[in-house]
């Protein structure tokens, strides 16, 4: 429908195709575009752009960066002989924020599904073992989710590992911290139970 | 925190920018736009700027459009007699959603409303009392929220209007279309029996 402005009904298209946004959002979202000083509009579109033009995937570890190696590469203090296996950038964040890591990350970019016909090769498999050597690398970290297809890249990629002498480990499972046992799910229940450790 | 790509950071913070988008929402609409193919990203960048470049208000009723006047102005099917005053764009669009009303709006970009300082110089009200005269215009529905705010708008307007002869009208009040009457408020279903009507 046309109430008015083209470029509006555009603008609010385009925001209505990203994901979760519905049509009232996407509305709120256009008009607050219009609230903008000319120039801030410019530099969100900038931003844009920029995004989408100068950010690709770091030479070490395909972590996103917008320079050749991305700057946990790049920091000296990092190990790269410990490397945290990640499907993507959002789960690096996630680990990141711990503020405790001190090793560098690998980004598979997806992780392994045959339902949705994603092999090893449609992720980064290939770079990660390139790296073992390379790098001399003592331990590879599997921080892949703890749902199916992370499982399954999780063992898949620790079998590759295993005969070039790399330690592999997964993240714990268990409660997550201030949760209450009467709302856990019996397999994360199970898992505690079987991880626990002496106080 | 730098993870990564300085641009992406960027982005993530454009997006947290606007109303209602928190960190989560922000960082998913930043990697939708990397997972775009860079034509559609700058497509999406040219929809912010041509919209913050080119929108302006229709010179009759202060609709957001990008031409001189805006489309529901220029058509010669809706009557410039009847004018519906609303609030914003947004309540524009809503009424015209109906798709029963015929007659033309007048936006006025704002609600009277002391506590935040804002007069009636500060929305078009000077604006809609020129187009009473030029426009000969018969009645004028008030459409401004049912909220303080929009009473006080509409009622300050229609205390202007009523020496120029024009026929001023509100939107009904009442219950809901669909609703339940043990969740109607009091105020709402004491309105609705005030304004009932023989059947």
């Amino acid at each position: 429908m046309e109430y008015g402005a083209v470029s509006l009904q555009k603008l609010i298209e385009h925001f209505q195709r990203m994901p979760g946004i519905g049509a009232k959002t996407a509305q709120r979202m256009a008009f607050y575009i219009l609230s903008l000083p000319p120039e801030q509009a410019h530099a969100f579109a900038d931003a844009v752009t920029d995004a989408s033009d100068n950010i690709r995937r770091c030479a070490v570890c395909c972590n996103l960066t917008d320079k050749e190696i991305c700057p946990i590469c790049a920091d000296k203090k990092r190990s790269r002989q410990t490397v945290c296996v990640v499907e993507n950038v959002e789960s690096l964040m996630a680990v990141e924020k711990t503020n405790e890591y001190t090793g560098t990350y690998h980004v598979l970019h997806g992780v392994i599904s045959p339902l949705d016909e994603v092999g090893p090769d449609d992720i980064t498999v290939r770079e990660l073992l390139a790296r073992i050597a390379a790098d001399d690398v003592k331990e590879v970290i599997m921080a892949t989710g703890s749902n199916v297809e992370g499982e399954l890249t999780a063992m898949y990629i620790s079998k590759l590992l295993k005969p070039l002498n790399v330690k592999v480990t997964r993240l714990a499972y268990g409660l997550p911290v201030g949760s209450d046992l009467q709302y856990a799910d019996a397999v994360t229940l199970l898992r505690a139970l079987q991880g626990r450790q002496e106080l």
